[in-house]
């Protein structure tokens, strides 16, 4: 089961203060990590209180849910959506009781070596009610705790064995504990609730729409202890030399108003697009950008080209997740409902369409198509993200890399494919500028092949169906 | 947690048949034994496909759910209602993946030392993801599967281990197994869908319903195994020189149209009616029963005692499960919705009143009120059962002995406490006449406090609240 | 637009309470009068309150609903189900604005002469917004109201034109209308809120169920006025020299508990089955009744008969309105789900079964075979309403005569037909002499096709799709 | 009733085209322009199918409803969310019979004198199922129709009646008729579906996701007939010398991508912020917009002044109409889940913030505290529309003229209120001059209180609570 998740956990000093409502507000921050389920878990002295369902956030959640939510401190989760896999089985937080209380964990990554682990749990007497990563996590750490360890030494024990992504909150009868994964592949940050309890969330943008003071990243490798008296322990279990984060966050998946291990998303777009127009020696009338994820990089290509940034389409806001296609007209319509390009904008112009990624190229040839159609003389895709080749396993939802239109063919067949007038591509080497970290810290698994870790040694679970919305 | 469930199992020979309308159907025959939540899980070759949800069988499946429970093997389960205690996670049936595959189990009882051995298996390293028995049960069986024994091995072995009421549906890769605790305490029958295939079920109405001929009990102690190709294979694992089987299940519980243990149960409540009436010198006008479950004991009484037959209450076939009371005028009201006396056949009438049972004594109370209301001279209550001193604890839903009237009062308290003019019951002999077995393979521990199994050996689990219809 | 419908409507003396309560519980009383819709309007000084929608009266109001339906005046409806020609827009109370303020008006009966008007009223500009009568009796009520007369002389002038059956509940910003047909065909009661006010309603159980005391009918071409101080005004505006009031609701429409017309409902229909019973020669080992409406004439032609009475049948108190049936089973299942023989009380008997009425003869048919699958002897059918031969033009929902077995065959052919091995039928005027009125107050149309008003005369609008539960 | 409103009307010369879909999909790119009920209702030779509901149309309509909406021809209305005037009563399209057939009306505007019209209908007997005008419209068109005149001649007639701003779909029984308003005050397109048929809309985005083209504008005081062959029949019922279009469509309400009277609605917005930028001597870092209407403006602020354009707040797609939010904090959240400062953007920056226009003032004020919040040295606020005094009665929705921060206040008493360091407005001639009409053929009634129409001659209707999103 591939993950594409957010996470959140609150703790307030006060006994009385409610987590529920900050973690509620989190999750609507964080809901473009995950649209198919939600969940808020909270602990009360005296017990937990679990609400789950499928759907967005606001769908779920009432007044009388996050009242009856009750307790100091929780945690909370997305879920992405896909065809089919879905369950209600596999909505998290996952709630456990085992042999000294209970214990919720909301999960972001992938595991890589979870069938191994599942087998070899299964061959010891385990039994799974969901198809998720989590529920097997939640069976090692209760294993080890059950050997006489405390949490943090269970869980840091189970790290060892997790070979994979993973950011982690937990939620114990005692604490609430963030984990993430050695090599940092999935963000996670920490936060100050103004000196009356911590957050701990997926990304700053969960901190700000609670009014927390980012506090720092939770480190690659590190277990965070909040206990129930909102002390802060900090727990460097791993230390590994070098770290994988993913370059995707930046790209495309993280929110531009995040800040993610330090840098901020919204600065790494804007230099996409700047390291691009720099060098782009077209001849074009406008810059415009797929909007909304690609504007920044289309202002910053703006800017370093020269070449003036206008909007030729508009996002449709009340088109979501699902509308009703008959069969026969689907194709362009699913497009068109979405983006309407501005006739009097395109009208005779060179285009150059700004995307922040291309990953079956199907949607990049509908909207030139519909540029095209709308009077566009020349239309010339730059694109933010370097050419996606292999399918990633450490907790992006991607197509299988037959799918995927970098994968076999050259730029010039993709462009052809696409219909552009020209395409070019960010170089990887102009990425990991952009980004600003050193190039032995970030995952490029997507663009390389190379994946920090030997994913080839794992079987691989059957993938779920791929949708980018 | 306390079950008062029905279950269901069917196979068909054919493969093509698919079994989820069967067990749809007779989970509808079965409603009466629990109306919280419902659930049917179907086995095709490649997969399991589950449905379950909270509500009535008829508001929680569809065309389109039944048709997508493929294969032609599945079991079902409706589950009881209380205030609370109800989760989607203990909906049953209860599906788990194993070592060697995918386990669904449905369960009617209840365990007595289920605290004991879910405190074992959480020793020993299992998490729990309900409250249920259920769970416990597919944790023991997979165990044992593990060790290397065949499913009815298994089965067999855990069977030595539980203590307490069962009867389950269990669907595994292979076969669905109809398993039965030692005492019979609640019921299980075995259907032959004329020659097509097999059914198995709480009741015989549920065969009825289908087409299915009534072929036997599912044996005390036995595990019945019908495999992929419908062949029918009996291991009787345990063989007690007694039997415990559930007297209330006769007196009130089970459908009057079904054959319990091959005992009519319209023929004990008939005999019930009979043996009271008998007996009785009271001088009246008319009896009448508080419908439904009362109508054929008061038809026997009525023979036995040459008063007439007559009705006084009408039942409102549409108020059922809720419906709005603001505080204030709830009490008289909840009951004046369900039952309206006709007042042309009450007034000046000497009324014997007919009851199944009286738990609480507050219904009672309100109904000989309104019918004292409507101008009845006397009203003498008759009671089929006999004084239920004692919580059931093996798979009935009743209130905590403090709250049973019958627990501290005489039988003049009692009449006195429900405002009528005389009050009799049945007495325990009479009863077990009635129902026509020996004593000492009748439970009668709610009568007498004398339980088949010694209940005080065990940790209780917190009961759920009791509610009535 | 036919209707079968319930209707009520209270008025408090104390400003301060609310009357929306009191309408729903009566309402919860007359579900069985209509099942499809349900609607509650409630008037304060400063305006009106309103809820509809689709469903049961339990379904379609909450805590909420109820509370905000504020006002110590009110009046509610139920409506009955068919398939297709149900619609929001029919959903009654209907509720109109006009040159004086605000109307609403609930409906139970059938205009004869609806079309005839509604052409007329079309003619001159009236325009329409559903298919139902009620909104043509609005109509006509505003344009006399605008001539200056005051609603008591409008509704008196509108009753002059009206032909047909109705009895109608008006609520506008000065009183509650309570109007009743000059034939008195269908039924309409006053009770006494135990001088709190006053309750109209199509039957005495609605009385019942809030404590009121009834007082009266409402007359034959009467007009009762409820003003805002909860004064009554009677308005006799027509007397006619006979009635007509409808023998369908003794035989099976109205509840068992009603009393109708000053006539208890129980006694005629167990009379019936006395009058059945006396003249009857059949040699059987019991009498039985189809469930639940046939019970009190069963029990009636058991008495005169001498033959015991025993119940044969189970009715399924879940199975409700629908359920999902896949075609080729349908048949059978739609009877066998909500009837089950009691195996034990039928094999080898020789069996008197009492209907109320038989329509279309199909379920009969169904029935008989269910009791002959189970092992009955001989069914003999006695049923306690004469043959149905001419469809019902006054506000019963009934099949055309084509499908009325009645209609075209012999009672001879209906047993044939049905499975039978006797059938009888109680004669017209037995039946009279059951109900204990004269003749002459009684419409017998659907049995003689000889209607209290010329029906032939009149355009007839296309009938809904009958349907009996 | 005030409606701010969208419609369309589809018809296709193919019979078994169904028309239900086009207008789906037209409905959603209207979405814009109401989101608190939709309908859409179509014809074919045998009759009217209608479906209506409160909700977003993506809520309301499922492959079924479409699909069930037979004919190929068709209307329909999305309408705007108020708090607690909405009533389903109220949903457009609204459908009434007549007496020659059925006629169906969706309407955008709202009538001056409707109380005049509908107490002169009600004088003359017409009574009211609605509280919208456009059930006045369907009176007064019925009534001319009977006097003999075809549909054309009526609608004619009647707009001789109404005052006030309407743009009208209406289907009958043989044809479409699209009708603007003399002084075109609000929008209405015609197009063409390539040559298959013909589709009207409020605006040229519905006409772009079906494919159509644009044809031209309805004129003022045109009733366009689509007759059942779609043969177009104009007929240009009043000419005026002058034109009151709506500033405000281009302003802030229409869709950024539609065309209005010919003149594009994006390059308008573009002109408002180059016109303001223009003469802007301010010195400031950046110029940044409040996403997403204020977008373009932003964008033409920044060539004319130089000024950088930069994002700063980034909206939450996920938070839409409703969210939960406990009283004490409401205020800020509310702001803050839909919008987020990004940081790094914001922090030590002169900022020039531009909005589309200022209405209470309430939003910007705390828009701008999120902005120093995050850092900002200064906010200098920009709007694009000059000072709204004089709330809109020409459908517009709009708070009263007490709300309206600029109809009591200087620009330096507003600057101070919101809290910016500066503020600045565009000028009613600067607007004019952006839009790039002739003063005369605009309204700009609530810039300067002097409206097309002599509003204080007329009974105003209580209007409903203001809602800006």
């Amino acid at each position: 089961m591939k993950d594409k998740c957010g996470v959140v956990g609150v703790c307030f000093k006060d006994n009385l203060k409610k987590a529920s409502y900050s973690i509620y507000y989190s999750l609507l921050s964080l809901q473009h990590r995950g649209q198919e389920s939600t969940g808020i878990v909270t602990r009360k002295k005296n017990g937990f209180f679990s609400e789950k369902g499928m759907g967005l956030v606001n769908e779920i959640f009432t007044f009388d849910s996050l009242d009856s939510l009750d307790g100091n401190a929780g945690i909370g989760h997305v879920r992405y959506s896909t065809m089919g896999a879905s369950q209600i089985e596999n909505a998290q937080p996952f709630v456990v009781r085992h042999s000294s209380g209970t214990l919720a964990i909301g999960h972001n990554g992938n595991i890589v070596n979870a069938e191994e682990l599942r087998h070899a749990l299964k061959a010891s007497g385990s039994i799974f009610v969901s198809t998720s990563d989590t529920e097997i996590i939640a069976h090692l750490i209760i294993r080890e705790h059950l050997k006489g360890k405390d949490f943090v030494e269970s869980i840091a024990e189970v790290m060892k064995k997790l070979v994979g992504s993973y950011s982690l909150v937990i939620l114990t009868d005692n604490a609430i504990y963030a984990v993430r994964d050695p090599l940092g592949i999935r963000p996670l940050v920490l936060g100050n609730l103004e000196g009356r309890g911590y957050i701990v969330a997926s990304e700053t943008v969960a901190l700000d729409v609670v009014g927390a003071k980012y506090v720092r990243n939770v480190k690659p490798g590190e277990i965070l202890e909040i206990d129930n008296y909102c002390s802060l322990n900090s727990h460097r279990v791993i230390r590994l030399p070098k770290k994988a984060y993913c370059m995707f966050e930046y790209v495309y998946f993280a929110r531009p108003d995040s800040v993610l291990n330090d840098i901020p998303v919204y600065k790494v777009r804007e230099r996409i697009g700047e390291f691009i127009g720099l060098n782009d020696d077209i001849e074009a009338d406008i810059v415009s950008p797929i909007p909304d994820s690609a504007i920044p990089s289309a202002l910053g290509y703006s800017r370093a080209s020269k070449i003036p940034y206008r909007e030729t389409l508009i996002r449709n806001r009340y088109v979501g997740r699902t509308f009703i296609l008959p069969e026969q007209e689907a194709r362009e319509l699913a497009v068109k409902l979405k983006l309407n390009p501005i006739a009097g904008e395109v009208k005779g112009k060179k285009i150059v369409l700004f995307d922040d990624s291309i990953v079956r190229g199907t949607t990049s040839s509908r909207i030139i198509g519909l540029l095209k159609g709308a009077g566009a003389k020349e239309v010339h895709m730059r694109v933010g993200c370097p050419p996606i080749k292999s399918r990633c396993n450490l907790g992006i939802n991607m197509p299988t890399n037959e799918e995927l239109i970098a994968n076999n063919k050259t730029v010039e067949e993709m462009r052809e494919e696409i219909g552009a007038d020209s395409l070019k591509y960010l170089s990887i080497e102009s990425l990991i500028e952009a980004i600003g970290m050193e190039d032995r810290n970030l995952c490029t698994g997507c663009l390389t092949g190379k994946y920090p870790i030997d994913i080839s040694k794992y079987e691989q679970v059957k993938l779920p169906v791929y949708m980018k919305k």
